[in-house]
């Protein structure tokens, strides 16, 4: 597909996932803001919503749907389907990537839409700081952190984060730029140091695919969306769905929605 | 007091609130962060997260409590008691200001800090606008408007604003000053034109007190974190405490955690 992906409308580009597509998004529908998914039952709902409010670089919601709805404000697609790929989880346990989760949905489900990092790619691009993860055609590197987020309710567990390698004298430029997307994880959480967020080894992510980080470049941390599955995991609450880690709900906000002028 | 309550830290000014003073704050304690306070059952405590999540402009979130905690971590006082003044609300109904709530509180509660454009104001005087309402010590003037807000299971309600009259001069400084405080309501949502927010009449403020718009001024409209309370009206739950307008709760989180540099 070249980069057509990147021309693709999020319609578009959800009628191929929804035909079965499996494929990180990075890239797709540039423009066009990316989101994390989290599906929860009802009852869980208020603690999530409450573990987003109090972890809001990790967890910036940008809608939620009514329970039993598969579509929202953002969203005009069938949740169930449309993404590329599923984590399905029962107390606490990912049971299996799946393509699509129409058969396991439930009516109580209330799921909601956090902001990801890819939506400020395209300006990180355009102002002149590669990405090597596309480059490559891979999965972005996210690793689980010994931050541990403010709990709330029933729900506790670690900071995600993703990494992005680069060149010292554009880090300033990275922090400066992705500052003004606070709706998307905004500004890095971390320079440089992985010991110091408690990843051992960068080689080895938790999520997503390894990324070479060349002399004269560090690793940039960005807080990640991935954040309220690892809480599911450390939780273990008896059923959620999330998206699976790079695979992300294109939605129909556009990126420009959510920069600080 | 004289200027006396803008230098008291927010342990000194909740301790006049507890002794029964009651007064706007506006002005208090300059530097801290004051909140609104909207306080509901926990079965009722997801509904105002989401309206709150959906209005972010009214309903910026600073902070929520345990249920049945009465202090929370921007907040080291008593919510019962600590604030000038409360009202207590039943089917949506508003029975009597009150100089605490401590006898009428219960177990179950969810207590909501909401952001108040009060905090910005100290910028605003310092960028050179003035404000009247603080000159005249009164009330800031506070409207009901004909938009609704985005409802959110049982809640929904009308937007409430703000007013501040603004030499014409300095309405472009007004919104540059204030958009930087996005977590305190941020710009203003409204210039010039109370009946396009559905406001018939300026002197008639729906809650606060009404202040003169001289020649040359324009009113200036901002998102009120009255409106949660207005949306307890409009929406008639069961039972729900507030603050009384413009009589906040003053916290221990300093403003300039709040700005956008």
């Amino acid at each position: 597909m070249s980069d057509a992906p990147a021309r693709l409308t999020p319609r578009q580009a959800r009628a191929w996932f929804r035909e079965g597509l499996q494929t990180p998004t990075s890239g797709w529908s540039v423009g066009w803001t990316q989101a994390n998914l989290i599906a929860v039952p009802r009852d869980l709902a208020y603690d999530v919503l409450l573990f987003a409010q109090r972890n809001p670089a990790a967890c910036p919601v940008l809608d939620v749907t009514e329970p039993g709805e598969v579509s929202c404000g953002i969203f005009d697609g069938d949740l169930r389907t449309d993404l590329p790929g599923y984590r399905m989880y029962e107390h606490g346990r990912h049971l299996a990537d799946r393509v699509d989760v129409a058969d396991v949905w439930r009516e109580d489900l209330v799921a909601f839409l956090i902001g990801c990092s890819f939506t400020f790619e395209a300006a990180l691009v355009e102002a002149g700081v590669g990405l090597r993860h596309a480059d490559n055609g891979t999965n972005v590197a996210m690793y689980r952190t010994d931050r541990e987020c403010r709990p709330a309710g029933s729900l506790h567990g670690p900071l995600v984060v993703s990494m992005r390698p680069v060149p010292a004298a554009l880090v300033p430029t990275a922090v400066r730029v992705t500052s003004r997307y606070p709706a998307v994880h905004g500004a890095p959480v971390h320079v440089g140091d992985p010991a110091a967020l408690g990843i051992p080894d960068l080689s080895r992510p938790d999520f997503g695919d390894p990324v070479e980080v060349r002399d004269g470049e560090l690793p940039v941390f960005w807080a990640c969306g991935v954040t309220p599955q690892a809480a599911i995991m450390a939780s273990a609450p008896p059923f959620a769905i999330g998206h699976a880690p790079g695979m992300m709900a294109i939605t129909d906000a556009r990126d420009t929605e959510l920069v600080i002028p």
